[in-house]
């Protein structure tokens, strides 16, 4: 039976967007936040995993919204390291209210990379021992992300200081910033995500010049983190 | 005597800048957040000033600070109404860290905005009263900010949805993360600010084009952000 693990949060006011309802960026750090303290609950820590010459690396997420929580609302996340195989381990998160309403889920796709080489390695049994996943033969089907097509909307990113993360990188949550951050303001006031599905291929650093390219169409935008010559990102949103 | 209070908060690896270190913007929030907490512990709400016809607006912030706290470590900030005049209330934060060392203050200077008139009002003794604050006569003297001279950086800001808060405007504390970002990543990651100084003299809003003008000599940055005719806020950082 693999292994479930909970923590609960109080949701801050300034986590919270202008309708004062957590912001789903935050709300994706809260589920990796909760999958840390699995792993140091174990002790499988970063430093652990470091001593393999491995970092863990985020290839998706796949965010399902039934209702964003309100400031000063307390939510309980619970994770569990579901199933692995060769090299991709799929992890599932559920955020409940105080009522016990499942108000989010998320899957999501970790691999390890060899740190030297930045190359994606096969998954050593030991590190996954503690969580009790399943090891399984099958690799998850990839999701068709829709055409953007000609007339797709561009938008030039501005990278700061607080997008970077320890690893140096873009943190994985900014890039639901972004994303999201593709529509005018006054649909965002009056949507909310339903489905936001994130494919993670190129790490940014701070120093490259993006763009967000994006097309939205009935009731789903599809986006792109790209250069002039590479995709570093690449997702849809379906809104409510 | 002057009625103080505290919260303890658990810092999360999310509101940690690539160092590690507790965002400056996200201290600053922090403290906010203890202070609308003792205004609620008091049953003295947003709502309830707003039944005056009021609503509270920040003119200034002066942040110093001792050692920036990291992830996981948990902080208590401890708040005071101090003292307060015709129009002004003077604040006072403290953060103390596990060991209760004290690692950082803020002075604040609120004030109190007509709703519907958007002016600034007197401020009644009745919403003070459950604060114990001290009434002066006194108007604090405001602090020059060092003159930015002919060769300014000016850097565009991009305003997102992000940024805007649940009064519609850009949050006190994003102008904290704009004055940073006006220096290059090498230069952040290797300096963290010892005092910050802000002062508000008109809300951003989502459609403003705007750009902060900057210059750093003897390891002070002054700071101004504004559009072509509007100075919105205006500051200095010393930095250590």
């Amino acid at each position: 039976m693999t292994n479930k693990y909970s923590d609960t949060y109080h949701i801050p006011y300034y986590d919270c967007d202008m309708e004062g309802r957590l912001k789903v960026p935050t709300l994706v750090k809260m589920m990796i936040r909760t999958s840390g303290n699995q792993s140091s609950h174990y002790g499988m820590t970063t430093e652990v995993v470091a001593t393999y010459g491995l970092s863990w690396v985020i290839t998706q997420h796949d965010v399902r919204i039934n209702r964003l929580p309100r400031g000063n609302e307390t939510i309980k996340i619970t994770t569990q390291a579901e199933k692995y195989n060769k090299f991709f381990c799929y992890r599932k998160f559920w955020a409940h209210d105080e009522n016990g309403e499942e108000i989010a889920t998320m899957e999501s796709t970790f691999a390890l990379m060899d740190i030297k080489e930045r190359k994606i390695k096969a998954v050593p049994d030991e590190i996954i021992a503690p969580f009790q996943s399943e090891k399984i033969k099958r690799i998850k089907r990839s999701e068709k992300i829709p055409d953007r097509g000609e007339n797709a909307d561009k938008k030039d990113i501005q990278i700061t200081y607080w997008h970077i993360d320890e690893n140096k990188h873009v943190n994985n949550a900014v890039y639901v910033e972004w994303m999201m951050d593709c529509l005018p303001l006054d649909f965002l006031v009056n949507h909310v995500p339903k489905r936001l599905l994130i494919k993670y291929n190129k790490e940014v650093r701070y120093e490259e010049q993006i763009i967000a390219v994006s097309k939205t169409e009935d009731n789903v935008t599809s986006c792109a983190i790209q250069s002039e010559d590479e995709l570093f990102s690449e997702g849809f949103i379906e809104w409510n």
